[in-house]
């Protein structure tokens, strides 16, 4: 399937839904993607099941501190170089592309790197969402080693990297990224088309396509988007949509500690009654919580949109004052695995709780009303 | 040459004296080397005169901060394991190998490494004696690459590095090493041997044997030891041995900051009379202080003895109490040019003062006459 020039706001849009505020903000990524597509042509996008088991892939993107890339602009040129930097560590061409997350850039990045070598970007990635430890990804999880990597920064400094774990892969590349600036490029995570079939999740390239595309259709009238949104979402690998709360943005506050984004927002109603809503973030939105009752966390889906337009807001476009509607969605049942639960559990993260499904929290039964 | 394992007390005490504090302790990394040493044979030490223009070079040492190598001990197998990594990185056979500083287990290491491979280490260093960051090395201040370096870690975990300054190398070794567990070993600085004469301290392993000799000779009689010492560096590339201080420890504060030991030592006169003294570390002894009085400043050397034993004491083994000697080492005139002051000057460690050649100093009058 080719992915032409003109799917890609909506893509942005959609993956920046999916990927409840972490992945980077896809809008610099957008225009360096639109300049390659538009001079190689069409993206070649793939699904998984028509990738040979033999395949050679690879998982490209940013890693780093989402806040930085809003500075320290996304390269053009970057994935292109890190892929041939990898291709020549490890000897051998890729056959293929894929992303590590579903995150707004980083959506866009393997389509970057892709263009103008022939090969196709497999229609999926590894994560449903955005999440910001490598070691979260369905690829690791399935045990698939993470090295050999290649890191590329802005300046073109390079490292290479081989370890036993991937959480040790995780704090490794970490700390070069922050050395490197705060975001850096690398291409990880090299296996065969079988191990990718046994790990994507797959589709979330066209399936963000098509909640742009809702997203963009029924901008500014969310009463009438409510009905396509939850059908698209019922047809798909993720659970049910929810809404969680509407209100105005009163507080956040975000660091970059140990190269992670690091915040809190807090979310009051428009009349200021009842208890405020507080989402912690780690690059992404992590743990969403009305006084002391958690009402969503990951690995669900946290999403924050904007209350006039629906549009998505990435965690670093975050601002006071801002309306939002947060909305949850069931992650996908992948994630909800005793072994996955193992690494992105609340608990992973630091929150003194144990994941409870989305739908099993009370504030579904509010659900959609609010919404609009 | 051939160094027997014989030399190697002299050479590891030696080194602790030019090694200002730093280098890492050198008992573990002695007996490796002794142990290797007896299953391989003498190591063979090439002065790097001997050396040919066209050999393949390389420096190979540990990275980190120093008190680490008390409790993650020094291994016998990383460093050939990581030459061995540097050779299919950079795809060529190394013709020798160069300790990056002549600091205790800094010194022992290269000879480990080039054990039962059949290259010479030569003999010299990069610095003449230790300090705290690459780029304070002769070889990057002579215009030497850095990189391709190579980093391995006590559990095997591996990273390449390219990079396009040896400030920038630093930033992300440095990064890495503390990810790493904080002590790491590398081989990097690859060089042809001519660019190594260009850039060598030379002599210095042969140097430390000298002084280790004298040291153990007159081992517990300050007194006679105080003749040979001065003679031998008043023939070496270092300038004149005089005493700075003699007292007790009463304070010494040490911590693992940015992957450095940065800590500092007070030391009071024995009557508790006068003025203490202040010695600031970063890994090594760089800034000794009598009040506000500037007595000795990196890059001239700063060594700490055992009061009755004359036996030089590394800055993570200060102890509260230790009765001791501090003598100044007037540094190689290299160390002394515009071009290596621009990174090795006080200014450089953040010290508020330029750098006076320790025997323009007023202490110098004093001299050695309290050193027994």
């Amino acid at each position: 399937m080719k992915l032409p020039v003109e799917s890609l706001p909506d893509l942005s849009s959609g993956a920046v839904f999916l990927a409840t505020g972490g992945g980077g903000d896809p809008y610099v990524a957008y225009l360096a993607t639109q300049k390659v597509l538009a001079e190689h042509g069409p993206a070649e996008l793939i699904a998984v099941d028509d990738l040979d088991d033999g395949a050679f892939v690879a998982a490209v993107g940013g890693v780093g501190a989402p806040t930085v890339s809003l500075e320290l602009l996304p390269s053009i040129d970057d994935p292109g170089i890190a892929l041939e930097a990898f291709e020549s560590h490890v000897g051998r061409k890729l056959d293929a592309i894929v992303s590590f997350e579903i995150g707004g850039g980083n959506s866009l990045i393997p389509l970057i790197a892709a263009a103008g070598r022939g090969i196709p970007v497999v229609d999926g990635d590894g994560m449903g969402r955005a999440l910001p430890e490598a070691q979260m990804m369905t690829y690791p999880i399935a045990g698939i080693p993470s090295t050999p990597a290649v890191a590329l920064d802005y300046a073109g400094n390079m490292a290479t990297f081989s370890t036993d774990t991937t959480a040790t892969y995780e704090r490794h590349i970490r700390n070069l990224a922050q050395a490197m600036g705060g975001m850096i490029t690398t291409v990880e995570h090299p296996m065969s088309g079988k191990q990718l079939k046994s790990s994507i999740v797959p589709g979330t390239i066209s399936f963000s396509i098509e909640i742009g595309r809702i997203l963009r259709e029924y901008r500014g009238n969310a009463h009438r988007m409510l009905g396509p949104l939850r059908e698209a979402f019922a047809d798909s690998l993720y659970g049910e949509l929810c809404h969680i709360y509407t209100g105005k943005v009163v507080d956040y506050s975000s660091a970059i500690i140990g190269g992670y984004d690091i915040g809190r927002a807090v979310i009051e109603s428009f009349d200021g009654s009842g208890p405020a809503l507080t989402i912690e973030v780690k690059n992404e939105f992590l743990l969403a919580k009305i006084e002391d009752r958690v009402v969503a966390s990951v690995p669900d889906l946290i999403t924050v949109l904007d209350y006039e337009t629906s549009t998505p807001i990435n965690a670093e476009r975050l601002r006071y004052g801002q309306r939002v509607s947060v909305v949850g969605v069931g992650c996908p049942d992948y994630y909800r695995s005793a072994r996955a639960l193992e690494v992105v559990a609340p608990r992973c993260f630091g929150f003194d709780c144990d994941f409870v499904p989305l739908e099993r929290l009370t504030h579904n039964h509010q659900v959609l009303s609010e919404f609009c």
